[in-house]
């Protein structure tokens, strides 16, 4: 069974009221286009790094209850930091954080590198013989022969089965910056 | 049997008629430290990328027979190249080429991605019952769990035990700028 494989540039999730924060009260965000998942999307606005203007975050919405900056590990070291390793929303004891700039203002972000995972419904988890919150071993679909081992399994109702990297872990295994296909190994 | 698992940051093998056109006839590189695999160096000297001069490279020694670059995917997608994924070396039918300029002058330089391999000695081989050529996986001795397929193995009596990562690929697997240790898995 062929698994998706998308790319996730640096972006960032904001909570509502970090975004009236950086964007003035009650700003709605702007939808460019909707991702894979159901319900999220690329809004056209983005933020900026206040120490290096270079780096902008797209906007991921809807607004969640936290912020967060998903951002991989060769731009972090870019910007001075070492965020951890952690799956999206999972910000307990994360001290890194980056203050970025809107429109309207500031503010601090916690950032994480995201934690490789595989989206799929329950139907899908069905077919693929795989739980919620297992590791699967997902072997990219080219010459290279990545396998990223430790791939986390997320099952939920609305997920569209894909496996989620980062721009490092695509550039490493010769995947364009958009999408690539693999398949699940022992 | 851990496996020593060596960064190499972009960097430039020169002919020593490029040797000659980049820093002046008769030039001699200077050594800045030895490199693991015996004979081989990195000089003091780097050249710089004609388009980008944020884009150097630093020599290493001694001179070849034959010029190249060896260089990362990100860093490639920056300098708008589309170099193909090679041993060291291998560089017939490579048009990816890049000009990079010395004290004394420019030069085009082929330009590959080096393809991830495992130098060892005839006795390690015997060790780890692998073949010269032959092809291996190597599992990273961290959480994030990567494991690199179709590792070509290159046995030679002088060489030392490791296994050679570029960069996208040590940012992708959580290793630093420098090294790491590997296991082969089946």
């Amino acid at each position: 069974m062929k698994i998706p494989v998308e790319i996730s540039a640096r972006h960032v999730h904001l909570s509502s009221q970090d975004l009236d924060k950086l964007f003035g009260p009650g700003y709605e965000l702007k939808k460019l286009k909707d991702l894979s998942q159901p319900g999220e999307f690329a809004a056209e606005e983005k933020v900026t790094a206040v120490k290096d203007a270079n780096f902008t975050f797209r906007i991921v919405g809807p607004t969640r209850k936290q912020s967060q900056i998903e951002i991989a590990a060769s731009e972090a070291k870019v910007l001075g930091l070492k965020p951890p390793l952690r799956l999206s929303g999972h910000l307990c004891c994360v001290w890194s954080k980056l203050e970025v700039a809107g429109p309207q203002g500031k503010t601090k972000v916690k950032v994480i590198r995201a934690k490789r995972h595989l989206h799929c419904s329950p139907a899908d988890a069905e077919k693929l013989n795989i739980k919620n919150n297992s590791q699967v071993k997902v072997k990219i679909d080219n010459s290279q022969g990545m396998i990223f081992d430790n791939v986390i399994v997320r099952v939920g109702e609305n997920y569209k089965l894909a496996c989620h990297l980062d721009i490092d872990e695509a550039n490493a295994s010769g995947l364009g910056r958009v999408c690539g296909f693999g398949h699940l190994v022992k």
